[in-house]
């Protein structure tokens, strides 16, 4: 199972991993099913969204942090409750699925990790599945 | 690759696209696994929810932009990341069990194309993944 | 296709359900590739979160309460449309890599049925995913 380090330098912040997930994917010649990209952490995610203006970015981790404000009465003793919220939101894991060997993202769209709780080391486990039908 | 087309008529609506994924399963001959349908844009998504009371869909609307207002000081010149932060809260994908080549929704259950930013034509891929156990 | 039983006791409530998933994987022989954990409910959901510290899950529930007020003006009759918009927010599944016949998830990460319109005997489904790469 390939594995990806990442290191997060703010509390939040989106760090693209595209590329990282298209070279496990070459390297592994794995051509046809989908690719899951998860994240073993609970303060922490991973989304896919815009890949052009990185404004879009700066736009989800504010409305996030409108939604979910870290001074809600929260009793968890670590002070990260609004980090763990986040997580369960945006979620662990993505499934993108891989044609011919290659990624089927739409035009627009990357993969991005979601540090809620940095700054941390981190990581991302990449599995790929099997296509089960004739796999056009 | 299947792909299902789509053609939205407002800026925030779902869309019903049960039927076109259990014919996309039936025409593929896939038994058992699961069927992934991704979304390939970052201002529109994928859920599953109920099937019945139309008013459910609209209750989901209404909620989701009491979320997230379209005025909150977004920083991106397209004056959609509204749009672009529920495609992550809502999810890009769904993937639901498949057997005996039928898709395992519960009863309440249906899929829902989910656009935010329309109205615009649409795609959704659908993919098969291969039952890895017995199959039973 | 396994099934786990759950009986869920108040109206809003996570029910911890990874020793279960790490039966069925145990029971299945399965040894590579992906568990897909299915609700086929749309007034419930299944998350992955903090395994230690049970205020965590009291958290991530006063949190959605506060984001989704059951007293939003929702016009579906059965008064749970803040439960249907919880589910479609948390997701209806999760998607764990197996690798030599154990999940991998983090750590700190445990699995969790979320019931929001309880209380009720609800099901959840167990699907295994072929490995499509090298297996390692």
């Amino acid at each position: 199972m390939k594995c990806i380090e990442i290191k997060s330098s703010q509390r939040e912040q989106w760090i693209p991993i595209t590329s990282q997930v298209e070279d496990a994917v070459r390297e592994s010649g794995f051509l046809d099913g989908a690719c899951l990209v998860y994240v073993p952490h609970t303060t922490a995610g991973v989304t896919i969204n815009e890949n052009a203006d990185p404004d879009v970015a700066d736009d989800l981790l504010m409305g996030l942090a409108r939604l979910i404000p870290r001074n809600l009465p929260f009793r968890h003793s670590e002070g990260n409750s609004d980090a763990h919220l986040k997580s369960s939101l945006v979620g662990c894991s993505v499934l993108v699925p891989v044609r011919k060997g290659r990624l089927q993202l739409g035009t627009w769209q990357g993969i991005y990790f979601g540090e809620f709780d940095g700054p941390r080391r981190r990581q991302c486990y990449i599995r790929f599945l099997r296509e089960g039908g004739n796999g056009a």
